[in-house]
């Protein structure tokens, strides 16, 4: 060592609650993000103790609203969101959640043209696909046989013999063995790389499918107008987190900068497995669970709720080790990687040349653009999205001899290139006033963005097990979800689920825990649907879905049909509405909570039919008056309009036994007609 | 809670050395597994103060020698390789070092026939390979094209266009496009399941190439005779381990028990992140490393090597965080399952019946056993292996419904599925003596076993990085080895490239390490080489081949040419071959150390030609005799014998051309004779 080191306290003994008496809690979250604060607040509304432990100095995790930013022209930027960010008509749990939080949506900017490059090509439509007619016909093949495949699913994805066969091949493998063209190719890989922040290979096929179809459907997923893209929240997404923490939770449920680097619990099947595992001898408890932060602070918990994605699992020491399976899903469940930039323009250069803002680029480092002007146009901005294999290799610049040293170097050259590619996009001329990003694929507290997918061949082997309790221990966050995988209204369901599990394994009677407004609800007329009376009305709705896997470990715990509770109805949304729990509108003789779970259930895309909602933010856009379909995949239905490569071969095989037995019978014909 | 929590001691104030002062050395090594105790060694033998840190309460990792177990009969067993175990004649620094450390080695009893069941039908032959002929010719084509690809990678595998097309597939999709017959491509599956422990679509088809030619290729991989599976260890392999920390390396340079949890470390271009990453205020090192053990006990270092598996970087905190591409190795390379068995048996039934012990079994649980008898034949067993995705769904007993419960029960459960699949194949009167067995899948210290993979799509992005320091951190273990990837000798291999890289990064002038033979020297005349000159001979050869994507690091570190230092020449072979430093054996001028690098490096599969060893063990079998080609693959090369599918198709195509014409032309003819 050549300069002398300072003298360390001990890091582990540091922090403030050292030597302090542990707490107890009924219920331990670890992650304060929307998926473990949405489990709080269901808990506590049950009447159950609850701390919320977030390593972090923050709440909120994957989403991320950065303060407003000083701009070159001598303005101010609006907050910006780093992280999770948008939201579509059908995710009820967080469009719901936002109106009883009184965060507002606005719908994004979609006037004008998208834009597309590929191979040097640039094509301008409304609808920015690949150039030649050929390429948007074998495109529109993959497309309707991805919604086709999906509708042949099990409700458990991972169950029976096509998931199998589709497991085992990557989506890169179902490409290049499905499509016909480079371009259609190439353009359905951008969209598995913006949907997913993986590479084609790198993602079982049967996962890429289960996630699509949890989102709705490919056309949903893929939406702007009336699917995941349709809106962002005033103010930032982050709102939803901190307003739960803050407004919704008692005081003091979070606690931040409390990392938890341990886990001891009890399982009566387990023997004691501290001195097999080199762990110190830090007795099990007898029951429950004991949670140990990094700051030195212990928990007492009668059960723990994990809400961080699997890839975590490995940084919390659990003794005794949590299952193989468990443990296996943070190694075959990689996360995405994602670099979310954002920069601000002197003039919307782009809306002037009637284009949308949506870009789509094969030559980066931005695959994907989207417009991110203010609702009132002011601000102007694009959100761009380095994702991927490249979004590593541009935060490898540490490593990398040809990339810069340091950190600072490194994000001022993404800042170039992006730069650079805006340039070459809307002219040489245009001025940038602001840039910001976040480097997910570095973030050691989600490690890596959107969420974590299945590698090929894993999602049948593991897939069942996500939501699957471990004794007192349960599982939630936006990977372990049965809807929306990956997105916020994902997180929220398994956050919800896992309350409803856990309050069960308490032996509380029921849960009905939505104040969410269903589809079917909003399909009434519309005039009859006062905000207040929506929410009564749904009360009595249950999100307790229990995961398919995880119900059967639930059902034993549970032995007699449960009751439904009208007391424990709408908790919040009675502070919003301004109505009386128990009010008349409660149905007065409910379903129990697991044949309404069931029937949630097996529904995989939680909701049927599309229906518009109005409810949430008139004030920018009359989305009642929208279709009633969505309208973004713009191509009918021919999918053998053109045959498949292997009814090609099939059709040459043909023709050519035809013809071999044509000239066969031409032969013995000439022959005839020579020797005659 | 139902019952009282213990009052816990806190557990990370706890441990033999909390609140002691940190004590400093030059470099601290993380895990005390064949690579960790590798470059110890080496940087010991270089004057350098080392402590190597291990979580366990035993050295060896993924080596683990059970104590013999008592059997019904009465009698012991030997003791038990429940981990790595196997060596090979090409594998010169394993042999070199059990020679060293007065280990013998003995070969596998071969005789007789192996035995195949797949789809139920059974074949019995020397090699069992598939029934039909037609699956025979179909294996070969695919074993030979497989080493014809490795011949076409380049030297850094991860480089060039057939890397990228390579890396986009996983096995299973190779195999699936290649593979003719179902019977040719289910035992090309079990090969790669039984060599990776993962499922074929769970590889990249590249890395599974680069892993195989690390190997020296295809048919050294697989054999027993000539390849790797030639020969144990006398008294278990993980004496290698024991005696290195025990004799080789100095008193008290093995910490047991001392997990490390975290590494705070300078960078000179990194910002400290400790308040960002929510990280205590530990103030960073201004140079080296500071490592905290969960017990307490601090270390402060020049140089930190990481030797274990890049699963388990995650369970260390980093402050600053590693770099993205570090941080994703741990997401992007997952660990193989594998459940390694021991059955004993009263009488060796299968030798009684003429079968060498050789098992593959597509009904499993067990795919593939072998004989290990002791090498007097004595104390009979079959060691035998449940891989991949069975030995996942094996080890989830605790969370599958239809599994038992409790872990012993699922051990036993196993037990007697293992015991039911020798019944089926040697008997239902065999006789079993003892059992025993070890689930890696669910080892926590390795994360999995026998070692990682890449995914799809992730070698091409991150191969090139596995073993690129980080400042103040080096990174070993099998995972960034160059030769034998997943092996023991990868593991030496990498452990002792890292002890030269931080001995030269300290400024020490150069580091000839090597005490092994080379295959060359073992070329000369045998009664040349008494054990004394060989090792001086080859003192001069050094094995500091930096891995080709670190050599730029470090060459940047050192930047003259490094002459050749007598006084550092095999400092451990001296006391084993008692012999003098300095002696005039020692070549006067030697080629400097980064030429010897590159040239060892160009040859990636380490050693060219085969060349058989004898000064082994002597005792078992005489290495020279053997012949100088592996004789394992009984096929010859008629790789277009039969033709592709995709020449097939273009032969149909061509066919039906010509029969297309030849139709014309007669109907030509038709036409004319019948208008004439
Ligand atoms: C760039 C980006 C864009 C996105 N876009 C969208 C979008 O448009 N729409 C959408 O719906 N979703 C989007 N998402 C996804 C969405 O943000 C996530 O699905 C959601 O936020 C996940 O919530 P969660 O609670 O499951 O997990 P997280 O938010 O990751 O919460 C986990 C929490 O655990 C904490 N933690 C980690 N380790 C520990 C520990 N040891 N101890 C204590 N706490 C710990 C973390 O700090 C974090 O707060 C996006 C995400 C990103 C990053
Ligand atoms: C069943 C099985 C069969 C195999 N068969 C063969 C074979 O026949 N031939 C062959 O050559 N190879 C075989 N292998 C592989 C071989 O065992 C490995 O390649 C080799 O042992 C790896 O050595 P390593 O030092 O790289 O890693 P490891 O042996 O895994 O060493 C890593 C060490 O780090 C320690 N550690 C982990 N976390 C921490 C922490 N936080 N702090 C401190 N220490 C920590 C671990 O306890 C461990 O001791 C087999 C492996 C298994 C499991």
């Amino acid at each position: 060592m050549t300069g002398p080191l300072p003298d360390p306290a001990p890091p582990l003994a540091a922090g403030p609650a050292a030597g302090a008496a542990p707490e107890e809690f009924d219920v331990v979250i670890i992650g304060a993000g929307l998926s473990g604060l949405s489990a709080a607040r269901r808990l506590q509304s049950r009447g159950l103790s609850v701390a919320v432990l977030e390593a972090q100095d923050r709440v909120g995790g994957r989403l991320l609203t950065n303060a407003p930013i000083d701009l070159a022209d001598g303005t101010q930027s609006r907050p910006i969101d780093s992280g999770g960010a948008y939201v579509g008509p059908r995710q009820r749990r967080v469009l719901g959640l936002a109106n009883e939080l009184d965060v507002t949506t606005y719908k994004i900017y979609d006037q004008g043209n998208g834009l597309l490059r590929m191979n040097g090509q640039v094509t301008i439509s409304e609808d920015p696909l690949p150039h030649s007619a050929i390429a948007r016909l074998d495109l529109n093949d993959l497309i309707l046989k991805t919604d086709s495949l999906i509708e042949q699913l099990e409700d458990n994805f991972w169950e029976g013999a096509l998931a199998s066969k589709l497991d085992s091949m990557s989506a890169e493998a179902w490409i290049t063995t499905t499509g016909w063209t480079p371009e259609a190719r190439e353009y359905y890989r951008v969209l598995i790389r913006s949907i997913t922040c993986v590479e084609p290979p790198e993602v079982s096929f049967l996962h890429w499918l289960a996630g699509i179809r949890s989102a709705g459907g490919m056309r949903r997923t893929l939406a702007g107008d009336g699917g995941a893209q349709e809106r962002k929240i005033i103010g930032g997404a982050a709102q939803l987190a901190h307003r739960l923490a803050e407004d919704v939770l008692m005081p003091g449920t979070v606690r931040m900068l409390h990392r938890v680097i341990s886990v001891h619990y009890a399982h009566p099947d387990l023997p004691s497995a501290a001195s097999a595992s080199g762990s110190l001898n830090v007795e099990r408890p007898e029951d429950g669970a004991r949670i140990a932060c990094e700051n030195g602070a212990i928990f007492l918990a009668k059960r723990v709720i994990m809400a961080l994605p699997p890839t975590l699992y490995p940084t919390i020491e659990f003794c005794p080790p949590l299952p193989a399976p468990k443990m296996h899903l943070a190694q075959r469940m990689p996360m995405g990687c994602v670099i979310k930039t954002m920069t601000f323009f002197k003039r919307p250069y782009w809306r002037e040349k009637g284009l949308s803002g949506t870009i789509i680029d094969d030559q980066g480092p931005l695959a994907l653009t989207y417009d991110d002007c203010q609702p009132d146009g002011s601000c102007p901005a694009l959100v761009g999205f380095i994702v991927a294999g490249r979004a590593l290799i541009e935060s490898s610049s540490l490593l990398l001899p040809e990339c810069p040293a340091s950190q600072a170097a490194a994000e001022e050259q993404r800042r170039k290139l992006v730069e650079a590619q805006y340039r070459s996009i809307l002219g040489e001329d245009i001025e940038i006033t602001g840039y910001i990003e976040k480097d997910w694929s570095s973030d050691r507290f989600s490690g890596g963005c959107y969420s974590g997918v299945f590698i090929p061949g894993t999602a049948t082997l593991l897939a069942g097990i996500l939501a699957t309790p471990h004794g007192p221990i349960h599982f939630a966050g936006t990977e372990t979800c049965d809807v929306w995988f990956g997105y916020m209204e994902g997180a929220i369901q398994a956050g919800e689920r896992e309350a409803c599990q856990v309050a069960l394994s308490l032996g509380l009677p029921s849960l009905p825990i939505s104040t969410y407004p269903s589809m079917s609800q909003l399909n009434s007329p519309l005039s009859s649907r006062s905000p207040s009376s929506m929410y009564l009305s749904t009360a009595a709705q249950s999100d307790c879905q229990s995961s398919p896997s995880s119900s059967s470990a639930s059902d034993s715990e549970t032995s007699s049909p449960l009751g439904f509770d009208p007391k424990a109805g709408a908790p919040l949304s009675d502070k919003l509405a301004g109505t009386v729990p128990g009010s008349p509108v409660l149905p007065s003789a409910s379903p129990s909570l697991f044949s309404l779970a069931e029937s949630d259930a097996s529904s995989p895309s939680d909701e049927e039919g599309y229906e518009p909602q109005q409810w949430a933010d008139p004030e920018y856009v009359n989305w009642a008056a929208k279709a009633e379909h969505i309208p973004l995949w713009p191509y009918p239905k021919i999918q053998y309009w053109l045959p498949s490569v292997s009814t090609l071969a099939k059709m040459t095989v043909g023709a050519s036994v035809v013809a071999l037995a044509a000239s066969a019978v031409a032969a013995g014909v000439i022959l005839r007609s020579r020797l005659n």
